[in-house]
């Protein structure tokens, strides 16, 4: 594989990974008042949107990396609401 | 220009716009306690190799989308630094 294309995977996998945290902070800490629901809602319809493009163009990476960040952003969404 | 191409395009603006709201809300509410400065700080490294994937296969799209992305993150960092 090249060197570049590694560089993308790992990219892949750090915008993917970095919502991990900030669910665990907000599954500990019962709170997400500094939260905005609008960016999580337009993230959301965002990755619906590149999840049709990945599987149009065959990506696995694109198809994995944002249904992976989609499954979090969904617990984001329901943390969000229930501790409004 | 082929629908599936300008599907990606409203998916990278979607998930690029989305950071506008939180930074908004960061902004106007002086409070970022529930933000995770882990997520944006792993981001913000994911930002930047999808920064330097984009210019190496000269990808207009990727390169604009990660730059703004980028500028938005670095604004959360600060005020999640400046009102910790």
């Amino acid at each position: 594989m090249q060197t570049i294309e590694i560089i993308g995977l790992i990219a892949a996998t750090c915008t993917t990974a970095a919502f991990v945290p900030q669910v665990y902070k907000a599954l500990k800490e019962k709170s997400t008042a500094d939260i905005s629901l609008t960016m999580y809602v337009v993230l959301f319809i965002g990755l619906i949107l590149w999840l049709i493009y990945g599987i149009y163009h065959e990506s696995l990476a694109i198809i994995l990396a944002n249904t992976i960040t989609g499954v979090l952003v969904i617990i984001m969404l329901a943390l969000k609401i229930k501790h409004k």
